[in-house]
C-alpha cells in the first residue's frame, strides 16, 4: 500500500487501494469541499497531484466536464475520480479553494424575537414532605402527590421510573427541600435534593442541512446564554439532502450512522455550550429541536426515504416529545426532546419555527415570509388563511453549478460592484485574499451586468461588448470579476453565461413559488405589509439587486424585514413558552400546503421568471 | 489453589484461596439448600468433607449449634462456615438432605379465577390506508389517526417512537391491511403489515420469593395457553427478603444485580413459554407483573431498603406502567409493561391480585383472604370497607428454623397421622423416601401431638410419657417421625420441642393478625361468610388441624375456600381487563391498611395466642 502524503497539512497516511483520494481526505478528517459527497457530479474537489499520477487511476471523461486541459497539465484531477491504484507514494496538495471551513464570519443565530410570556414546559418546584411514621405509611410517591395537589392543585401526575428511582433516596437526603422538576404539568421527570431551582436550563437546536446551531437557554428567565455551532457531520455524506438520503436508504446502518452523526454533534454541542456557561448538564431538562424535514426524520432516525420521493410525504407532522435517554443523548437521564412539527416533506421544522418567530399565523395584514436554501420555503397569508410551499431554488445560492461559487465564509466575494466602463470592486468576507464568489455577490453580478446592459434579459452577454473582463472560453463568454494576481487562487475568477444562468433558474424557482402561492391566496403585491427574509443568505443580500434581478417583488424598502435566523428563534420560543408550542402546532395543522411541483401554474410562472426580471407574468405585479 | 471435587456430581473445580465451600457450590451452579443465603444462620447447607479437611478452615462455634459431636466425627462441616485455607485438594459430598431442587409436585399455578369480560389493554385493529398522493400529502402518521378516527372514532392517539419507525415500512408493503396494535386506546405501540389481528398474546408473571410463575395468555380469547414457573434466581442471596435487601442496600452493583436476575429470568420464562406454544415473542405486547411489595420494587430496579425499615413505605403504590425495552425485557420492542399496585411495605402487588381474584371488594357479606407465608397477609371486610395487615408469621411454615423443616418438594412429608400409641403414619411427596417435612405436616404433628395429649397448650412435651418415638437430645425433647432407615438421609427424622415452639409462634402470628383485623373491622366469627385460603401453602393444609392449633378460626368448614394462586389468577385477570385493572387500583387506594406491628393489640392478642389453640382473647372467638 502507497503512503499519501496531504499538503499543505503535512499529514501522511497508508492508503488502501481501490479507495478515492476523496475518500482518504475525508477519513484524515480533511474537510475538502464537495457538494455531492464524492459522487462526480459537483466538480469542487479539485486537488493537486504533486507526486504519483502513475499511482492513481486514469483521468476519466467526467473529470474533463470540470477540469480545463490547463488544469490538467497543472496537476489537477477530482479527488473523488482518482482512485489508488499503485505502489508509488503519493504527494497531493489540497489548493485554497478546495478547502471547505466553516468560517469565522458571525452566523447569523440570534435571530429575530417575537415578544412572549415566560412559560416554559419545564417547570421546578420546591417540595417540602413530612417525613413517613408508622402512623403515615404513605408510599413516597404517593406523599409527594398529595403534596403536590395539596400546595400546588396538580392533579394525575405520572412520574418518569427514572425520576421515580431517586425519589426514596432524595426526599430522605433532603434535610428541608426537595425540587420537583415538573414537564408540562403532566409529568414528574426529576426530583433533587435541596433547592435547586436556579438551575433550570434548557436548549433549542436547529439542525440545517449545512450547520447545527444550539442555544442554551435559562428557563428561569428566557435568556440565552451561550450559542454554539457546528458543521452538520453528516456533509461528508453530501452537501445536498438527497445525497444523505440516498445514502441512508441503501442500508438500515447507513440510516442508523445518519442519525448518529446527528445525535453526536448534538451530545458535543450541549456538551460545550453547558461548559462554556458553566451548568451541569443534569440542568438541562428539556431539548427542542427544529430542522427541515430531512434532518427532523434524521434526528428521530425515522425513515427518509418517502420524504424525497413523490408524493414527498414525512412520517409524521404533529410535535412530537421523546426521553433524552431514548435518543441518547446526555443532559438530564429523563429530559425530554421535543421536535417541532413538520408541514409536508419540503416544508419542515425550521419553517414552522420561521413561522412562529415573525407571528405570521396573527398577522392582521396579509404577509409574506421567504426562507431562501436549496428549498426556499415560503408563507404567504394572515390570520385568516395561510397558505405555504417550498420553490425548488436548487444549491445555486449556496456556490455550488457556480464555477466560482462557495459558501459565504473567509474569503468569498460577497459582495459586488461594476461599473459603467466594466471595471468591477467588490469586499471579501474576512477581507483577505478571494478564493470565490458567495450567492450575495452573484446577484450584485447579475443585476450590475444587466443595469450596464453587458447581458441581456435571458442572461446572455451582448456580443457587441469591448471590455477587459469578458472574454470567451472553450465554454462560452465568461466576465473576470478578480484577476488572478488579486486571488488567493492565483487563477482569474470569473463568472459564466452558465453561472449567470444557473442563478436566473434559482431566483425564477423563488419568484415563481411566491408568486403562484400569492395568486393561490388570491392576494395582490399592495396587500402585502410586511415581507420578511429569514436565514443567513437572506440577510446579506443587496435588496435593490435582489429586486432588480426579479429575485424579490418590487416592493418598497420599508416592508422588507431581515429577520436572521428565525428558525433557532423559533425553538427558543417554542423552548420558553408552552403556548408558542401550541401555536407551532397549531401552524403546521392549519397551513395550507401547496405542493408547488404539482400546480399546473408553478411551471407557467417559472418559464415567465426566466427573464431578468421576469416576462409578463400570470400574476400582475403591478 | 486446591481443586475440589464436589460428590456425587462429580464436579471438579479449581478454588481460590479464601472461598467458602457454600461459594464454590453455588458458583458451580449446584443448588445446595440454604435459607440465609450463606450466612450461617440456617444451618441448611451440611455438606461432608470426604478427603482435605486441611485444606479448610477450623470448625467455629457457630457450625456447633446446627452440628452434633456425631456429625463432626462423620465429617460434617456448613458450607457456609468452612473456608479454602490449605492447597491439599478437597472431595466434599453433597449429602440428599442438602440438595435443594424445585420437585416435580405440580405448583399451583392455576389460581381461583372470577368471571370476566375479556377487554385488554391491548387491541389489535386493521388498518386500510389509502396510498399517499400529490393531492393528499398528509404525513402517515397523520394520515393513520385520520382514518382510526373515522373508523373507529378514537381521538388522541400517541404512539411509540419504535412504531413511528416501523410505520412508513409496513402502510407501504402492506398489500391491503395494516394491523395496529393498541394499549388502552391511548397508545398505538406497534403496526405490522398484514392482518395479524390473530397472534396478539400477554403474558402475566407473580414474582415470588422463592418462585416466578409465568402465563402466556391468548388475548384474543383471555386464555393461558401455557404456564411456567422457575426457582427465583436471587435465591441465591438469600431465601428470605431481608437478607436480599441487606445484599441490595450494600452497593447500588448489589441491588443491580438483584434486579438483572429477575429480569432475566422473566425473560427466559417468557422465551420458553413462547417457545412452548409457538408464539412469536414479537407478538407478546403486554406483561402484567405482580409479587410481593421487595419483588415489585426490584423489578422495576427501585430502592428496597426503605421496605425493609419502619415504617416500611414503598416507593410507589399506585400500578405504573413502562415500556418493556426499559427494563430490557425482549418482547415486542414497544411492549408495555404494567406492576399492579402495592398497598405497603408488606402487602404487595401479589396481595392485591388476591383480593382481585376472589372479588372480595364487591362481596356483600364480609370475607377474610389469608394468604400464609413468611409475611401472612389478610384482607377482612367487604365492599363497605376492606382492612387488610401483614403478619410477621416467618419462615417456619417454609421449613426454615425447624430441625428437619423443608419446602414441599419432592421428598418431604407433607401429612402426618399420631395414634393414641404414638405410632406414626405419613405421607411423603413423590412416595420416595423422605428427607425432611414440610410445613403442611408441621401442623399436623403439632394438632396430633396435641390430640393425643403428648404435648401440653405451650407445646411442652409432657414428662410422664412413655413413648418409644420420644427421646432426650442435648437441646431437649424430640419427637421420632421416622426412623432413620426409612429415611433418604440415614438419619431420624424428628421434631423437636424447639420446632413445635416455631410452629405455635407462626400460628400465632397468624391468628393475632386476623384477630386485629376482625377487631378494627369490628366483626365477629359468626359474620364471616367466607374464609379464602390462597396460595400455595394454604392449599396443602389439612383445614381440621389448622382448626385446632389455632392456626385458622374454627369455622364451619362449608366457609372455608381454597382458592390457590391467585396472585397469578389476578395477574392473569389484570392482563384482560381493563376494568379488573382499575379495580386494583381501586382496592390499593380504598383498603385500609394497618400497620399490625404498630398496633397495640396486636402484641397482646398474639400472646394470647401462643397457646394452642389460644388463651381467653381480646376478640371472643364464639
Amino acid at each position: 500500500m502507497p503512503y499519501i502524503t496531504i499538503e499543505p497539512y503535512g499529514i501522511k497516511v497508508e492508503a488502501k487501494k481501490g479507495a478515492t483520494l476523496y475518500q482518504v481526505l475525508r477519513k484524515t478528517h480533511i474537510d475538502i469541499t464537495s457538494i455531492c459527497g464524492g459522487f462526480g457530479l459537483c466538480g469542487k474537489c479539485r486537488v493537486i497531484i504533486v507526486k504519483g499520477h502513475k499511482s492513481l487511476s486514469k483521468v476519466i471523461e467526467n473529470e474533463k466536464r470540470f477540469l480545463t486541459d490547463e488544469d490538467f497539465l497543472n496537476g489537477y484531477r477530482l479527488a473523488c475520480q482518482a482512485k489508488i491504484i499503485g505502489d508509488e507514494d503519493i504527494v497531493v496538495l489540497v489548493p485554497p479553494e478546495s478547502r471547505a471551513k466553516v468560517g469565522e464570519r458571525k452566523a447569523v443565530v440570534e435571530g429575530y424575537m417575537r415578544p412572549v410570556t415566560l412559560r416554559p414546559a419545564i417547570k421546578k418546584i420546591k417540595a417540602v414532605l413530612a417525613p413517613s411514621t408508622l402512623h403515615d405509611q404513605r408510599a413516597d410517591f404517593e406523599r409527594l402527590l398529595d403534596y403536590l395537589r395539596n400546595e400546588y392543585g396538580l392533579e394525575d401526575l405520572d412520574i418518569d421510573i427514572e425520576a421515580l428511582r431517586m425519589l426514596p433516596h432524595v426526599i430522605r437526603e433532603s434535610e428541608q427541600f426537595s425540587t420537583v422538576v415538573l414537564w408540562n404539568e403532566r409529568e414528574i421527570i426529576a426530583i433533587e435534593p435541596g433547592d435547586t431551582t436556579d438551575h433550570n436550563y434548557g436548549v433549542s437546536i436547529d439542525i440545517g442541512t449545512s450547520k447545527i446551531v444550539a442555544h442554551l437557554v435559562n428557563l428561569n428567565n428566557g435568556k440565552v446564554i451561550a450559542t454554539a455551532f457546528v458543521e452538520n457531520p453528516q456533509l461528508s455524506h453530501g452537501e445536498d439532502i438527497i445525497s444523505r438520503i440516498t445514502f441512508a436508504s441503501s442500508s438500515r446502518d447507513n440510516a442508523l450512522s445518519l442519525h448518529k452523526l446527528l445525535i453526536d454533534s448534538v451530545n458535543e454541542l450541549v456538551t460545550g455550550l453547558c461548559r462554556y456557561a458553566n451548568v451541569n448538564p443534569k440542568n438541562v431538562y428539556e431539548i427542542v429541536v427544529v430542522g427541515n424535514t430531512a434532518m427532523h426524520h434524521f434526528f428521530l432516525n425515522l425513515e427518509t426515504l418517502f420524504v424525497a420521493k413523490a408524493p414527498y410525504v414525512p412520517v409524521i407532522s404533529k410535535s412530537i416529545s421523546v426521553k433524552a435517554r431514548e435518543l441518547g443523548l446526555r443532559i438530564n437521564r429523563s429530559a425530554i426532546v421535543t421536535v417541532l412539527p413538520v408541514i409536508g416533506g419540503f416544508v419542515g421544522a425550521d419553517a414552522v419555527a420561521n413561522a412562529l418567530a415573525v407571528d405570521i399565523i396573527n398577522s392582521r395584514d396579509p404577509a409574506v415570509l421567504i426562507d431562501i436554501g436549496t428549498n426556499t420555503e415560503i408563507f404567504v397569508g394572515n390570520s385568516n388563511l395561510l397558505v405555504t410551499g417550498s420553490a425548488p431554488s436548487g444549491p445555486a445560492f449556496e456556490g455550488a453549478r457556480i464555477t466560482f461559487g462557495m459558501k459565504a465564509v473567509n474569503g468569498a466575494i460577497e459582495s459586488v460592484k461594476i461599473r459603467e466602463n466594466g471595471e468591477v470592486e467588490y469586499d471579501v468576507i474576512g477581507d483577505i485574499k478571494p478564493r470565490g464568489i458567495a450567492g450575495s455577490a452573484m446577484i450584485d453580478i447579475v443585476a450590475e451586468l444587466y443595469r450596464n446592459k453587458f447581458i441581456d434579459a435571458r442572461g446572455n452577454f451582448k456580443r457587441d461588448l469591448n471590455l477587459k473582463r469578458l472574454r470567451r472560453n472553450r465554454f462560452g463568454y465568461e466576465f473576470v470579476i478578480a484577476w488572478a494576481n488579486e486571488t488567493a487562487i492565483g487563477r482569474d475568477i470569473v463568472v459564466s453565461e452558465k453561472d449567470i444562468k444557473e442563478i436566473i433558474l434559482a431566483k425564477a424557482a423563488i419568484f415563481a413559488g411566491f408568486s403562484v402561492l400569492m395568486k393561490r391566496r388570491e392576494l395582490k403585491y399592495t396587500d402585502i405589509s410586511t415581507l420578511f427574509i429569514a436565514g443567513s443568505f437572506g440577510s446579506h443580500i443587496n435588496l435593490h439587486n435582489a429586486i432588480s434581478i426579479g429575485l424579490l417583488p418590487p416592493l418598497p424598502l420599508n416592508k422588507i424585514k431581515f429577520v436572521g435566523n428565525t428558525a433557532i428563534a423559533g425553538a427558543d420560543l417554542a423552548l420558553i413558552s408552552t403556548e408558542l408550542r401550541e401555536e407551532a402546532e397549531k401552524i403546521a395543522k392549519i397551513v395550507k400546503y401547496i405542493e408547488l411541483s404539482a400546480d399546473p401554474l408553478f411551471k407557467e410562472e417559472f418559464i415567465n421568471a426566466l427573464w431578468i426580471p421576469h416576462r409578463k407574468l400570470q400574476f400582475d405585479i403591478r
